[in-house]
């Protein structure tokens, strides 16, 4: 069962996953999304395939690694996703005994990603306020929040933290086009919350830079290159570029299962091309990349669970 | 008669305005919209005002000055609106032998203001042309087409002879949150005129700066201040500031109507306010300014009928 965020906050629904299929479905539909809960989902992925699989060793191992292939490919550009399903993948190396066995421990590794996960975004949390230092007003983009991670939120989990040491702390949240992941998430978590904020379009926020009223920019990440080069939902990179120009800091705020050594720079990193249909509703030509790269150098510290790094970064060994 | 622009382009619908009140709210619905249209809209307004004026002279001019002055309040940014009345309403300082001749000059003066302004935009097209230099790539904001104009337009204006003269242009549209002047209006606009178009997410902008592929962006304006400060469409600046950071020129283009000489800077301009409803329909906080001020260090020419202007900026004496 998964709760479907296309439809938030306006209906809360579930969706049943019985196949492998359903989950690419869901995947693919945004209706699961967010890079922690992606590394959560392609366990899970792992294990939804190990159920309907063969019931002899042989069998189960081929099937389930089809299968997980499938899931990981779903998205290009979260490297959780792929992750996630490696993390369980590497379960089914190890010796078991039966197939039920193999079941029970596929099971296991993906409960315990979603633990790790949770307990990652409470250190984040902590790690990103201390970080941040004294602000009042800070903006986010998209929805790093417990929607998209799971747990206490990202990007949202250092806001959360620092909302509880900050009386009369106020979020700017960018509505985030095409899908409005801020204007229906963020702003649905804020306020759960009870943490003030204002929605505006993506097309406000540079205004309110120059009327001097954003401190710092907290973002969450879909994959961070070892050179500090981070992909998130698109328009991260205008705000980066607009923060630098008024001298405000961005933070990127992520679990190291987001950050990919193996990808030296943002040059390497995919980027999802969605529908046109998402942009335009009127037929006209569009473009409609799903994420951006912020180069390393626009970024002020990347916050870990490990800590706080800064510039130069280089991430070559850092490891969940 | 108008044509309602809040419905385009899937329906085609005028809307009809007997009273100065009906006029009104089409300016505030934005059915009727963009800066030098508003100026004929202002003298329109005026001219509707003398038909539903007292029979006498005295009656006439108090009725017609008390209307106007609600016509020219109407939207506080585009300095056109006030312009266009003010035009209207010295038409009327001017002797006059009958009620019939005074309605017969305010007619006059509404059709020759629309006139001008047509006139003015093919030589802003021309002018902005030889600004721009060579280019395959331009990217405008909103909509400063033939919609907003009357006429030809005037960033669109500068598109159509910059398209006439380069094989192979290509127009980037941003699609204008809101209220999505850019994917509704410019790209309709661009498609009529069968010129190479890509409708983009405001938010998807800055990524295709990185990627090389804007030469140049041309925006209209709403208000341009003495010193060049020029308010436009919410996320104008957003663009000037990654324009910017990337030496991409902007450039604006506008009838000397939208120069105010009275407001010397941009802190000067009143940006309005609309609905919290147009940015969120799920009744979050919002704040949602129609316009922004992009500061004239970021604007690399002024194109008006005129001539094209470079900073340093001195529009003091600049009058239509």
């Amino acid at each position: 069962m998964l709760l479907d965020q296309t439809v938030l906050p306006t209906t809360v629904r579930e969706r049943r996953c019985v196949e492998v299929a359903d989950l690419v479905q869901a995947i693919q539909d945004l209706a699961v999304r967010g890079a922690p809960l992606l590394g959560v989902a392609g366990a899970m992925g792992v294990w939804l395939a190990a159920q309907s699989a063969p019931d002899h060793p042989q069998g189960l191992r081929q099937y389930v690694t089809e299968q997980a292939a499938r899931v990981a490919a779903a998205r290009p550009t979260a490297v959780n996703l792929r992750w996630g399903v490696e993390q369980a993948l590497g379960e089914l190396d190890r010796p078991w005994a039966s197939v039920a066995e193999a079941r029970g421990r596929l099971q296991a590794v993906a409960e315990r990603i979603h633990r790790d996960e949770v307990a990652r975004c409470l250190i984040i949390g902590t790690n990103g306020a201390e970080a941040l230092g004294p602000v009042r007003h800070l903006m986010t983009q998209c929805n790093a929040g417990g929607l998209a991670t799971g747990g206490y939120g990202t990007a949202l989990g250092v806001i959360r933290v620092v909302a509880s040491r900050t009386p009369g702390l106020h979020v700017w949240v960018p509505e985030t086009r095409p899908l409005l992941q801020g204007s229906r998430l963020t702003a649905f978590e804020l306020a759960e919350a009870g943490i003030a904020h204002t929605v505006v379009t993506d097309n406000a926020c540079a205004a309110l830079f120059r009327e001097g009223v954003v401190d710092a920019v907290v973002v969450g990440a879909d994959r961070i290159a070892a050179n500090g080069d981070t992909a998130n939902k698109i328009g991260t990179y205008a705000l980066a570029v607009i923060a630098h120009h008024h001298g405000v800091p961005l933070i990127v705020a992520a679990p190291s299962s987001t950050v990919d050594p193996d990808t030296s720079t943002g040059a390497g990193i995919i980027i999802e091309q969605r529908p046109a249909s998402e942009v335009t509703p009127y037929g006209s030509p569009a473009r409609n990349d799903a994420f951006d790269v912020t180069p390393a150098a626009l970024v002020r510290a990347i916050v870990t669970e490990h800590g706080v790094l800064r510039a130069p970064y280089d991430l070559r060994s850092v490891r969940p």
